[in-house]
């Protein structure tokens, strides 16, 4: 059964003629810090996405000064206080719900990008950095925080940035807590592009995603979710596979067509 | 049986004296662009390289304006028909032909530099990405460049670039098409090196390693070929019997002889 | 039953009282070059550290002009001469003597550090990316040595460079033996970060590391010392059961009601 999204207070999420969706945190007061009501309205902002016909890409982006200030204080105490669920049930597939809200974007079978200005620290980057590409500000405040209270990161960090960040550089991170500026974070491996205007150069991206055929795209993104822990033989299959089934499909002969007719092309959704 | 390589209108073949084999695509009226024919050269010439004698190092390089435009037109066409191998069958060990054109450089014992100018879109990047090392102008124009016909990269790219391109830049490079120079190609790491003279830098190169001892030349490629889907520990005793293998044979003592007495080395073949 | 640490000609090591320990090579005279001695002593050292009660990380250094020169010559002529243990077995848990000399450091429960300045050659670059992070002075000289003498990396190379360096310039690097810059260290990822004061820039890091709770760092790193080859599913699973212990334990609590109070946190050891 389809999931309607509900509206609430703490994420908004508006898809347009295009299908490029843009899912905004609006707890800007909080600067968006991560309580359970923002947990559950980001996992049901993600479901909701899940079954979008049309969907070609989603835009994440935080309302006011930052994108996301990580946990809530009132979460950190709760859980200081052992009020929390068990972390080690896996009651979203491979993830616990903390993890599902950060993986739901790399779940998702189409591009997510998320756009990142101000603050974005712990759980807050741990989200940005499930999506598949990442738009920072230059001035953008970043930090790898959950160190500062005697904690690791465990919102899929740990896979995330092991196909992006460095060994060393990620351990000294790690380890110390250090804030670093979104200029540092596309030279740490953290971030894709910085842009001056991070949520512009997301949607433009989006938007020329959202031209593309949406069955490659859909096929690459099934790849790259897969690629990095593939044995060789079996990568080299799975493009073959990949391929055979693009090849001479309605939406491949179209992209063909519309490039040398040299016109826009006509996608059906998958 | 020892194949001969047959003289053709798509590649030329020299190897130097010094065991430097220079493969060069010689279909510049078509900037060097993948028909069939050019997939058999291709795949011919790699063949002969196997089996030749003396041989220490190969470099790859494009006549004309560029290094190789990808598929040709033709063949684009004909895959949107139908007309095309079945991309599934392993035709070539663990490839098909497509793939094959592009891993012999990884699967040849001695390394492969790639020296690239002009454009390297799709499969032609995907060959020059096939090579151990390389060398790009800073003005090349390169493009993950399958996207645009509706289909995804399929001659190993996935395989390469796990190990040089960070995954969220992979992701944006191949949803987007989005075309790179040579000067960008180096830091998103598609390029090791870039050159204003990308042939003359590799043929340098090509040089240098041609004076190393074979024998372990042979084992560090093998080793890379294989070090990035180890387990640790196995990893840890592989490196351990290389180097049993090479200690005390004839070509490491002649490397530390030659280098204690200042002169230059002679080595024998593997 | 622990060990002591043996006082000898090689190594000096001190542990101050905020538990940051010091290991320099002091066989100044010969650039701390690796004998037989050295490794020895070496391992002696990290065996003591394994069970030092309040130690919270580790700095490595070299005395004199550089961090160290590499194999000594006199062991490269007993290597050719075929003296030289057999380096296929295990005599270290899953290494053997010569890759324990630098595994050591990834396998003590706290984080390393490598101060490097001047030469840091063959063996002795290995030793110092067997550390967590590698500072390094930016007119350091580093090389991947061992193709000089007809030999590959064997302690551990393989393994540590995989997360951090390019594919490609690692093949370059090995093949040809080109010596970098620290600069270039930092950029080819050989190295974290440059500092002209490596060792005062180490030491600063780990006093730092050494204020944050030591049983988070120990979570921390245990997790990456293994998250570059687990199934995604299993590291999902890891980084939530790591949390779990930590959550609630006496030193998170420690950690979170020192931080809301505004006081140094003191911790107790793991």
């Amino acid at each position: 059964m389809k999931q309607e999204f509900q509206p609430n207070d703490r994420v908004a999420l508006d898809v347009d003629g295009s299908g490029v969706a843009l899912l905004r945190l609006t707890r800007a007061d909080k600067r968006n810090a991560l309580d359970w009501p923002m947990f559950e309205a980001l996992i049901d902002a993600g479901r909701s996405l899940f079954d979008l016909p049309g969907l070609r890409c989603v835009v994440l982006a935080g309302e006011g000064k930052g994108f996301c200030a990580g946990l809530d204080l009132s979460v950190m105490e709760k859980l200081a206080g052992g009020e929390s669920p068990q972390l080690a049930e896996r009651t979203h597939g491979n993830a616990n719900l903390v993890q599902q809200a950060a993986l739901q974007w790399r779940k998702l079978p189409v591009p997510v990008i998320a756009a990142v200005h101000g603050v974005c620290f712990g759980g807050g980057l741990q989200i940005a950095c499930g999506a598949d590409l990442r738009i920072v500000a230059p001035d953008a405040r970043l930090s790898v925080m959950e160190m500062k209270w005697g904690l690791i990161p465990d919102m899929g960090g740990f896979l995330f940035w092991r196909g992006t960040v460095r060994d060393d550089l990620l351990r000294e991170l790690t380890y110390t807590n250090r804030e670093f500026s979104g200029e540092q974070a596309v030279s740490y491996g953290f971030a894709t592009l910085a842009d001056p205007d991070p949520l512009g150069r997301a949607m433009a991206i989006a938007r020329e995603i959202a031209t593309r055929s949406p069955t490659a795209i859909r096929e690459a993104k099934r790849l790259f979710n897969r690629y990095q822990e593939m044995p060789a033989d079996e990568l080299l299959l799975e493009e073959s596979m990949a391929q055979q089934r693009l090849k001479g499909s309605k939406n491949q002969l179209e992209a063909v067509r519309s490039q040398i007719e040299g016109r826009r092309p006509s996608f059906t959704d998958p």
